[in-house]
């Protein structure tokens, strides 16, 4: 049976399942023959756009969420003229990544249509994201639409009766939901790839990984297909696809933004606990989504049990304020690749020609915290996983086979109280995350105020190669707030200013990343950092994130 | 062996070990003979200060801590007069409820005429709590005494090397630690009664209960031997002993104040979380701790993971503001008996005297509620707390074997993630509490502003009694806060509008508590109320407190 609506169907092989929401997919987009990118792609799909798009829908889907939130609120662009852009757009970056899964086009258009007709009637928005057409991470529930998640076995019995909390407020704010976008099967990977739709793709290098488990956000935003994309992030999720696509993604502290109605496994396990967050062509965009879904307003924790009582309050820091920067350049277990070390001594370079502070941060059991992620994620050896995988027959991916293999054995828990001495060693780690923050502030005698990183050992990797999740997860176990960010003053070919590696490898984990270095595989892909907060201070992080911004762009012969 | 401090001694009973600790205690007690009420007092106990202390003592003792602070400020008194009048307070209440701990007088008086030495030299305060004496519940972490928290196989094992978070925070905004007061064996009742100290009683009437688990706390400053005391509560534990001893008390959000350095069972059981919250003879004195606590220049959630980054910003509604309270006679479970539904029959009839609007709450699934929380307090089925008992080989008190034959064995969890469906029905329970309330509001067309409710079925019981804990333990499922107040316009013997019972009794439960009525038990037992506000919204529910106080204390015959 495929469904429960009561007709009765023969048992459907899972391929025949995942053949059928193909199809469904592809029905959808056939009504859009003239923005088809069907020939093969160049390698770097980020210019196809342009080759398919009018001049008027390249201007439009070149400007970033707030501003073109302003235009249509200044009768600049009506939305329906947006929306079709970033449709033609994300049908491109569709046929380029294979990063769409849910396809509301029809839906996204009446609903832009009805927004300019309030519009034209009032002379009013109705909310702050007033026609601007949002794109939605696959597993979070759109009504109406399936939440496969990546599971053949969930397709078609997902169908949502009623928005997640998350698009309620989208929507209310004025947003437009017109598609959703990939997942990995059971979305514990930071890559993206399911028996369902296959394999999203890097943009800007198609033998390179879009990231996970945000991967058709992080793919269709770089194409310029959406402007404002809602992902979620559990160990890496929002971050690890904006960094490897170039674009801007925040990890909020947990219960922030609402996270009720998303289909997901291990529902029920709040050792750790995910997130919703925005991924956006720039930091302003962050802003704007926090804003707009936060207000006093809009009162999301009038709307769910999760979300923390705790309005936005932006933070504006005077231009020539001085920051102190803790930077951790290794975790100390798996030292990143030359290009992102690079993008970490280049960076200090300019933070400290603007007159920023460097401090260093400390990294403290690295490996043991990642152990203890991955038991209390998989406290049922991955039990649940398989489960969902046995419903329709499917196979594991490669990177849930190696999840499965290599990372739910980690330890053995029998009874519900065995969780509780794991527990106490979570509380042990972020409380001593805590102290450190707050004695290094002690012993230079001022505040810190946010840790710059890596957020991957590795540029984009090529497919199924990414093992070590701890530049991200580590934040996801103290529960601080994490942007990700592209820095554009580097390249894959930039070389750090020392020896490579600079010791022996000290373990199987970092010679396994260690050997993918070899620049020739990167070609065209993104550098980003990561920017790290204090737990549910995201507004200072936003503000501090800014002025780093700037510093970063400057040169770093500049003087201050 | 006693203690782990390497000299060998000979393994004593369990009632060597307790007979010991009141030693220790009963010398240090010793040294405030001029205090000590040693004679039977009368039933009444909470009027014997008056007969012992001076004028001047009894001055000081009279007023809450508000003022305390002020005059201590304003030099009117000094910190050593003030400590040395609330230590004789304290002697006397121990002579009369037996209340306390541990006994830190003199560090208490050294710590005061440092304080008095600091402002007599600078003409300043170090903080908001400069020099006023805050007594703090057993389990709670004050350095260098000891945290038994009522097993015996605690009692010289758990010496603490450091503060806990909240008592540091309380030491640095200038208040003075003097001593530790009573809760019951395991921390899970809501009577005070353990096997080293023996039963705390209700100043009121030692016939009755002190409620628990912050027994001490509720009994001591009843008795005005201490201005501001420190409890913690997950289920009631706060709230019962400030309700059944006529004083305030404050139930926050989880996370809202720093809840680390505590001593207790099923530590990384976070499933149900408790908080530390403040007992006070007034709103006033709720409002000063928290305020205090919660300053950005304290930073708390810099000092501890789990605090939230949540300062304190007072709320002070103008007196003319007329509020929309929900009322909730009854839970489903277990009608009230008749003097506190006689309270809430007067106490609607003031507000909406005073032109306040009352709606209706439904209560939801309290039964299925009571349930799901025990089994996940003891998702063990109560194993660890019979270890704990096991270590010396005390029996378990009555309340405890209660609560191990009748609440443990309730549901089998068997492996870790058998938890997890509880969980969702925790998130299920939580997200249906804040549905009703949205759509309350929406079905009336405007803001609800808090509930106002029973606190418990009955006032102070007779001793080992109690068995009903959700007018208190829902909140906590909900992690709504919630105040308790004494409500003095009415007494044990007023009675309903209406004959009581007004059905028969709807299980074994509710017959259990009803054969707990008889006015005759209850002299002078306080009789008080609780009114509950939206999650983490403390300051907003302290000044909706601050108008309903005003509301109650108005004659019902006077129009606003």
């Amino acid at each position: 049976m495929l469904n429960g609506n009561g007709s009765h169907t023969v048992a459907a092989s899972w391929e025949e399942i995942a053949a059928r929401k193909r199809h469904d997919r592809e029905v959808l987009l056939s009504h859009w023959a003239d923005s088809r990118a069907l020939e093969p792609a160049p390698s770097n799909g980020s210019i196809t756009r342009l080759t398919i798009l009018t001049p008027h829908q390249i201007e439009i889907t070149s400007l970033p969420a707030h501003q073109i939130v302003k235009a249509i609120a200044g009768r600049v662009y009506t939305s329906v003229e947006v929306v079709t852009a970033f449709i033609r757009a994300a049908v491109i970056a569709q046929d380029t990544t294979n990063c769409l899964t849910e396809i509301c086009f029809q839906e996204g258009l009446a609903r832009a249509q009805e927004l300019d007709d309030y519009q034209n009637r009032t002379g009013r928005t109705v909310g702050p994201l007033h026609g601007l057409p949002v794109s939605i991470k696959d597993h979070i529930d759109v009504r109406g639409t399936d939440g496969a998640s990546g599971f053949v076995g969930w397709a078609y019995n997902r169908i949502a009766a009623k928005d997640a909390v998350i698009v309620r407020c989208i929507r209310k704010a004025g947003g437009v939901i017109y598609g959703k976008t990939s997942n990995p099967q059971s979305l514990l990977a930071i890559e993206t790839n399911n028996n369902i739709y296959g394999r999203t793709t890097n943009p800007y290098n198609r033998d390179l990984s879009a990231g996970g488990s945000s991967g058709g956000e992080g793919a269709l935003i770089a194409m310029r297909g959406s402007p404002l994309g809602v992902g979620t992030d559990i160990a890496g999720s929002i971050r690890i696809p904006a960094l490897w696509n170039d674009i801007w993604g925040l990890k909020p502290s947990v219960g922030r933004l609402p996270h009720t109605g998303l289909q997901g496994p291990h529902e029920g396990m709040d050792a750790i606990l995910g997130c919703v967050g925005p991924l956006a062509p720039c930091l302003e965009d962050l802003s704007l989504f926090c804003d707009s879904i936060l207000s006093e307003q809009m009162a999301p924790w009038n709307m769910e049990a999760q979300t923390l009582y705790h309005p936005w309050r932006r933070i504006d820091h005077p231009s020539d304020k001085r920051l102190t920067i803790a930077i951790m350049m290794d975790d100390g277990v798996v030292l990143p690749h030359p290009p992102i070390l690079a993008a970490m001594e280049e960076s200090v370079r300019r933070l400290k020609t603007q007159g920023h502070e460097i401090v260093r941060w400390k990294p403290y059991a690295t490996k043991e915290s990642d152990e203890l992620l991955f038991t209390l994620f998989l406290q049922d050896q991955g039990q649940e996983y398989r489960d969902h995988l046995a419903l329709s027959g499917e196979p594991a991916v490669p990177s849930i086979e190696w999840l499965l293999t290599e990372k739910a054995p980690l330890m053995g828990l029998n009874k519900p109280n065995d969780v509780w001495p794991l527990v106490r060693l979570r509380e042990y780690f972020r409380q001593a995350a805590v102290d450190r923050w707050t004695d290094l502030e002690e012993s230079i005698g001022r505040p810190v105020d946010a840790i710059l990183c890596p957020g991957a050992p590795s540029l984009a990797p090529r497919h199924d190669r990414s093992r070590h999740w701890m530049y991200t997860a580590i934040w996801n176990l103290y529960d601080w707030p994490a942007i990700t960010f592209p820095t554009r003053h580097t390249t894959v070919t930039s070389s750090t200013s020392s020896p490579w590696p600079p010791h022996a490898p000290r373990s199987t984990l970092e010679q396994t990343v260690w050997s993918e270095w070899d620049p020739n595989w990167y070609t065209d892909a993104p550098v980003g950092l990561q920017l790290v907060g204090r737990r549910l201070q995201e507004e200072k992080l936003l503000a501090d994130m800014a002025l780093i911004e700037r510093a970063l762009s400057l040169s770093s012969d500049v003087a201050s």
